[in-house]
């Protein structure tokens, strides 16, 4: 029988004891939550605030009690801990409400602290960011006490993206700034225009290489010497590590604070496991290092290490390959692969096309761009992008399970369609990339 | 410089002309189509019954002059090659509109005839065939010039399930009949529930295990004893191959009158190929023959044949996976693998999760059941059907890909699919099957 101590009661720490529980009925299970809340729905947020999710119980998807009634696992909350002592496995967790400070002993240690958002440091009530319920809580409550009608959003990644897509669903005028032009930077830079697009179809404000100077009242100074006045200002300016506490310890990090993993997510430490945002893995489709902070990774993370707890050593992790989407507006914008900036360490080439998702003579054709980058030296796919209305997950997806068999271009005129007027082209925008290859 | 003679003007043929030519801009290129249309979109057809396709203009595809023009390439409509004498590499050619034979040498043949609908011989104007723009013009004259107020399907398949919600489209009212209990074959028999739920939401009237024993006028006598009226019937009751003018030759047909092709579609005889749903050619993934009359196969084949005659003959086709779909009202129901009667060839297991579609707290969540069945001895795919109302196509085609690079049942798990929540769950139903495969 373990003892199991995981750190974080979000996506990775609360699925990774559900996992082990599933596989291990015996061993204790003690789960350590810094913040108030345990496993609610991340990537509900921004459509909460938006009352696009239109009840709290569906954000909120269990509470310790629960849990425990459930599975069996305790899970303490407002619980910090605050150093790791490897030689003795324990660790070191202050109880925040009472402000108490204890050791843990563990036999298996599970890191899943997650990431903060970082803030502009701007010192205003009306600032906030989005990472948790209680942040949605505050921006929530905030929206309602102070009749927000306007909000500035800084930054220009899928939270930010999202959040002012559902700002303006529910009738808050948004105004999106970014430092660079360089928004949502996952996507190819030019493939972004859509954003762009769909902002000006609806008479939103942005612009981009602009920073605040500082804010005073309702008043945001802007460093380009404009000032205007704003009800809310929500801060989407990147994420920071919560690995303050392994500092001290002889975890390893890298040089921004992520820990590595290995193909167990193991790190450096005997029975000191990680997943979740704070790790730092590898793609599968290249050797290269991969930081992939999304809930997919999570949850197969948890799995993998419930099974290597189990003891079944073989059920490895075979490495990212980072597929990801975002909704905006009318369109969706989903890559999988090596990110834009990685691309330069390869000799590669890249071919698009742009068609319609279904036959043409099939009512609601809308268009779809695809591009798909390879490697020159041995033809295998790095990344693949889409943009569209209609049928972007299915081509990004289809190309996430190609490039896990490491598939050449030249392949995808193998791949066959499952093809009725409603659904593709005899010829899919799959299989034309495969074709368009052929003179590369 | 080769003369190169194609048999059939429609998907298969049309496409392999254009497919030689793109690569070999001086052979010259005859094709020989019995019927009065090149080239027009086969699965419009149904659609263009209901209205569904708007203009007759995106039925057509293309004419023998605009064809000529573009592509330098000959196409002789109301032409029926009647035999084939490979001896001295010619086929026999009757011009059906001046009643004239003549003899057409070819350096390469190739075979694109297609198939024929089944009839069931009911010497009744109101009984009607669908295969090709005629017959779809012939159907919408007689609806108009007799006022259809009602229709008789006969047969279960997809052509009759178009047709069928198309004629409701149009406000004709269908009736559906069906031989056995056993409707749309490509399907699992239990998962075709969905198309009786949907006839009975709607009050669609269906009989199985009924016949037709004979028309009179507009009274049609059932096998089952029942008389009832009807403006017009519809028989969508199987196809045959167009294969009799090659029964005189030396040209491999199987017992069922389709040709067998190696992975070069060539046939037994030398510079003689076939493709379309003339063909019988293998599976990809399994070894076992297969007969896949879908447009995929014929426009894929097409490619391989161009490159096999422009001389790169290391472009060979590996077989098909059998990827299929068809819309029945507000359901999507398909499959990819072997058909369902060949499952009893191997030690099978199948395992099956019915979910949403997308997160469940995003707005417009349905459920998709996706079942997939595996080989016990080497746990690789053998066949996955899925049916719902959104996501089908999707779940589908990331099978297809799987089933491509011969995947295992296990190995789904690891699918890494493109996660928000208007698209799927961070675990979508794909990961599901492989997690709960564990167990089997």
């Amino acid at each position: 029988m373990n003892k199991i101590v995981i750190v974080g009661a979000v996506a990775g720490g609360a699925t990774v004891a559900s996992q082990i529980r599933r596989l291990d009925s015996e061993s204790e299970i003690i789960v350590f939550e810094k913040d108030r809340d345990m496993s609610f729905a991340n990537c509900s947020l921004p459509y909460y605030l938006g009352k696009v999710v239109d009840s709290r119980d569906k954000v909120v998807e269990t509470t310790p009690e629960i849990f425990f009634d459930k599975k069996q696992i305790t899970v303490k909350t407002h619980h910090k801990v605050t150093s790791i002592n490897e030689d003795d496995q324990t660790v070191t967790v202050h109880n925040l409400q009472q402000d108490k400070t204890f050791e843990e002993s563990y036999d298996k240690l599970i890191l899943s602290p997650g990431c903060s958002a970082n803030t502009l440091g701007l010192n205003s009530d009306m600032a906030f960011t989005l990472r948790n319920l209680e942040d949605t809580d505050d921006i929530d409550a905030y929206i309602e006490q102070h009749n927000v009608s306007n909000a500035l959003i800084v930054g220009a990644g899928y939270i930010s993206l999202e959040v002012l897509e559902n700002f303006y669903a529910r009738g808050i005028t948004p105004t999106l700034i970014h430092r660079s032009t360089h928004i949502n930077k996952l996507m190819d830079e030019d493939l972004n225009q859509t954003i762009i697009d769909e902002l000006d179809k609806r008479e939103i404000n942005y612009r981009f290489n602009e920073e605040i100077d500082k804010v005073e009242g309702k008043k945001v100074y802007f460093k380009s010497g404009k000032v205007e006045s704003y009800d809310m200002i929500i801060e989407g300016v990147g994420i920071k590590p919560n690995s303050d506490f392994i500092a001290s310890s002889s975890i390893q990090l890298d040089d921004q604070g992520y820990i590595p993993v290995n193909n167990r997510f193991q790190t450096n430490i005997p029975n000191v496991y990680a997943l979740g945002d704070i790790i730092k893995a590898c793609y599968r489709h290249v050797d290269l290092e991969a930081h992939i902070p999304l809930a997919w990774g999570a949850h197969r993370a948890a799995s993998v290490i419930a099974e290597q707890i189990a003891g079944n050593p073989n059920m490895v992790f075979k490495g990212f390959l980072g597929a990801n989407i975002v909704k905006f507006f009318d369109y969706s914008l989903a890559s999988v692969g090596v990110n834009p900036q990685l691309l330069d360490q390869f000799n590669y080439e890249y071919v698009e096309t742009t068609q319609g998702t279904h036959a043409g003579y099939y009512p609601g054709n809308t268009q779809i761009t695809l591009r798909v980058y390879f490697d020159k030296s041995n033809r295998r796919i790095l990344r693949a992008a889409a943009v569209g209305q209609q049928g972007v997950d299915k081509r990004i997806d289809i190309l996430s399970m190609a490039m896990m068999n490491q598939l050449t271009i030249d392949e995808l005129t193998e791949f066959e369609v499952a093809y009725a007027p409603p659904y593709s082209s005899p010829k899919d925008v799959i299989n034309m990339i495969g074709y368009k290859a052929r003179n590369k």
